[in-house]
């Protein structure tokens, strides 16, 4: 398959610049929140409109495409041949509706598998974070250089408060070694952490639209996506997955106890 | 005391709005960075010579007053009489470190004991929360009004992590109550999201500099401000403090085990 990889790349970016300007605006209104499943897993009208919108443009521009996405309106996708894309429409609803801050809307590219292009939109900050490993990793239009391969101590680590209420795979003993624990609560956020190096660790359950973009903007720039059991990433299942430096992600694996 | 409440918090506002000038810069310089009480306990030069200036314009505009501040640029005080400021120059070293967001500077002003003026800057945002019960509440120019009196259920909770992670007073209950747990890690950006009812709770053992300000903000919006064992709060020592919505504060303290 033959792609024009700056073309989709500006694509995504204008799609994700007209979804930000309209979610900046939807997080002040009345929205109608649902649970999925359990009490503080929400999906709103403005989570299901968003993608419903993401996923006909994307099916407009690139018809051959299949796409997963988290409310439904995708595709069942069982390979990843061919051309994948992932939609996130508000990551971290949480925060969406009680913070009305740190949400993200995201797009994951992946062609036969391997990670192609990633957009990410911090909507309140109004920045978009995009590119590729071809094609280099921007923010808005400024080149993004790789964070510095900093070691657990020196660095801040986010962890999902379940896992880390629970001491599960060993995690407070990762957060003592560090400089200290954040909790974000938005996987999009996290990666923009994680990208300029404000942050050196991410350690959640993640589903595929959660990991999909911010593992190619990672990965692009020498940061490490791994498994908790170190077996290869499966783009296709929800997984515990670890993101950091390579030092971090060398000393996670070798503190973490599945 | 004949204070003139316009002009005093007008001088706070100037004050923080040069302390937030020159800090968004220092934030992206080499800083020299040394540890206080532990190795996550940082401080640095931009801590100190940020607490020696405004101790020095306080002092300089207000010479009755005595200052408790967290360098140790201030006055040794041992009652509340008279009028007391609190100054935190850089609230949230270590994000000012790591992270270079999500940090504040902070005065609290005390009147005979009682709270009178608070200021607070997210420095990056360049925003200014700053008031008092007799004046009314702003965010930069703008009157602030009260946040909603929210459940523990309904609302976001900030809790510090070795408080949490340990376990300590019960706190993973309240979490379990919520709807879920952000770690922040400044004192001064969580008051901001209090006070604008985006979190409902924070829980965490603060010095008297990390509580002044945010305490005179909080109550005057109608939110309450705690000890873990519903003790009166003492200015002068630190503490493990609850701030909140009422119905959270009740809430928590059925809850917490001391």
């Amino acid at each position: 398959m033959k792609i024009d990889i700056k073309e989709m790349d500006e694509y995504l970016v204008k799609l994700l610049r007209t979804v930000g300007d309209n979610l900046v605006v939807d997080s002040a209104k009345d929205k109608s929140v649902d649970t999925k499943s359990s009490r503080i897993d929400l999906v709103t009208n403005f989570d299901k409109s968003t993608e419903k919108w993401l996923v006909g443009e994307i099916k407009k521009k690139y018809p051959d495409s299949t796409i997963v996405s988290e409310e439904g309106y995708g595709d069942v996708v069982n390979d990843m041949s061919g051309l994948v894309f992932f939609v996130d429409p508000i990551d971290g609803t949480m925060n969406f509706v009680k913070r009305r801050d740190d949400f993200a809307s995201m797009i994951g590219v992946y062609l036969d598998g391997k990670p192609f292009l990633g957009a990410i939109i911090d909507v309140v900050k109004s920045e978009i974070y995009h590119g590729g490993p071809d094609y280099g990793i921007f923010r808005n239009e400024e080149e993004v250089t790789s964070p510095k391969n900093q070691s657990l101590p020196e660095g801040l680590v986010d962890i999902s408060w379940p896992m880390v209420m629970a001491d599960k795979f060993n995690s407070q003993a990762v957060v003592k070694k560090s400089s200290g624990l954040r909790i974000y609560g938005s996987a999009g956020i996290i990666f923009e952490h994680l990208i300029f190096g404000r942050e050196v660790l991410y350690m959640s359950y993640l589903a595929p639209w959660d990991l999909a973009a911010g593992r190619v903007l990672c990965e692009s720039l020498g940061l490490e996506v791994a498994t908790i059991d170190d077996s290869p990433v499966n783009m296709l299942k929800s997984q515990v997955v670890i993101v950091g430096t390579k030092k971090v992600i060398s000393e996670v694996l070798r503190t973490v106890k599945k």
